[in-house]
């Protein structure tokens, strides 16, 4: 699995790539029915929006199988540390459920003024990885990305702890106005295993969901070995401190597993 | 302006039809100016939403003159007398402004089911009209329609008096899932000055806008004279009770108030 020129250009140039249909419908369906299970858990990695409705499940690699095999999947590391030039390790790993119906915006932000003011990480050189897990439409809640915008640093931000039920670090609607002016807004779609890369500086956000369609993706943090963090303040299954290099598992992995789980159905 | 048969078909059939850029450039400038001021007012009729953004303005058509026009219009009077057979008048007039970062959800509803329950229309000879003063794009919170919803009649629906600033009768999931299992959604999208007609009865929403990108839409409905409304509830400025057919203005007469504005100016 390795990217070509073009895409590394797209990527530097514009701070995102799309990767369409990169799992298989096999691998996802399995993915799919088990994040629908981790939902259902009460437990403290499982939070929810104002409405009960699932928001977002952190560290699924660490208590569901198939999830750790996809957090070391081939397919999706190897672009990574093609990026970086050396190994990563998982910084942040969540499934956000983006729910039918009732899925709650998220505001506008880049992901790195997190790492940097809450787990103290040196540079952005840690990927955003969203993997989707239900066909990501346009009128489902897409993510939508404000491209080369990854080039303005790290911006100035607030920490809005009331718009949502996720605490985040977001941007003023002039900074978001002005990026938006001199690189647009793109919202990639795709069907279900498409993967998507993008910058840690790239400013990105989400609306609401009210259709009948949920748009759950798994959405993993890589950060390269060398930026570990310096100042973690989060719960551990929220920014990891385990800085050891991912192992890759086998390319076939996730297909086994489907097919052990169908055997003994 | 007359429909075609190809469009009659798909407006009887589908529910709904776009006629893009309907009107030009130089009207839509206009009609843009003049709604930015109107929102700019402290009156009754113009409705905000929780973080004080314009919602909407109604009943624009008595208090401003570009508006007067609008509504008089031949280029929309003219579809709407053709698919009814028979003249019409204004039964409700707003402009709605899904404003830039903070523009609220329109939950599922049919917007017949209001106007039976609040202002005693006896049937659904009433149509929703669509005119976009800005473009409609994906991202900012497109009208979605259900298509062929308009044929399952007058739906059960709860009165939602807490999710917005705007009471709603509104559809719960069940149904909505239903109906978009069996006729999808669409999101027609389009320039400024581009006119969508649908059915009184189709289902349909809008979900949050959080880009910079307002989208205002100029939302009227028209009703068939003899299916005027029996028992109104909602204020005149609301739901209006001047029951004679709409003579339309010349085709001419909005490009002319944007000449002479111009040459005041």
């Amino acid at each position: 699995m390795k990217l070509t020129k073009e895409q590394l250009d797209q990527f530097h140039t514009e701070g995102w790539l799309l990767l369409p249909e990169l799992f298989t419908a096999e691998e996802v369906d399995l993915l799919r029915r088990e994040a629908i299970a981790i939902y259902e858990q009460q437990r403290p990695e499982v939070w929810r929006e104002k409405s009960g409705a699932p928001r977002t499940a952190f560290a699924a690699h660490k208590y569901n199988e198939a999830f750790r095999l996809l957090g070391a999947h081939p397919r999706m590391i190897e672009p990574v540390e093609q990026v970086f030039g050396e190994k990563v390790y998982l910084h942040q790993y969540k499934i956000n459920a983006k729910s039918a119906f009732t899925g709650e915006v998220w505001q506008w932000h880049q992901d790195y003024g997190t790492w940097k003011r809450d787990d103290g990480m040196p540079e952005p050189r840690a990927m955003n990885i969203s993997i989707f897990l239900d066909e990501v439409m346009p009128i489902n809640g897409p993510l939508m990305l404000v491209p080369r915008s990854h080039n303005a640093g790290d911006l100035k931000a607030s920490h809005d702890l009331e718009t949502t039920s996720y605490p985040l670090w977001t941007l003023d609607e002039e900074t978001v106005s002005r990026l938006v002016k001199e690189g647009g807004i793109v919202a990639p779609t795709g069907k279900a295993g498409s993967m998507l890369m993008f910058h840690g500086n790239l400013v990105h956000g989400s609306a609401g969901n009210i259709t009948p369609y949920p748009r759950k993706i798994v959405y993993l943090t890589l950060n390269a070995v060398s930026n570990y963090i310096r100042k973690p303040t989060r719960a551990e299954f929220i920014a990891h401190q385990d800085f050891a290099p991912i192992e890759p598992v086998d390319d076939d992995a996730l297909i086994r597993l489907a097919r052990a789980q169908r055997q003994a159905a």
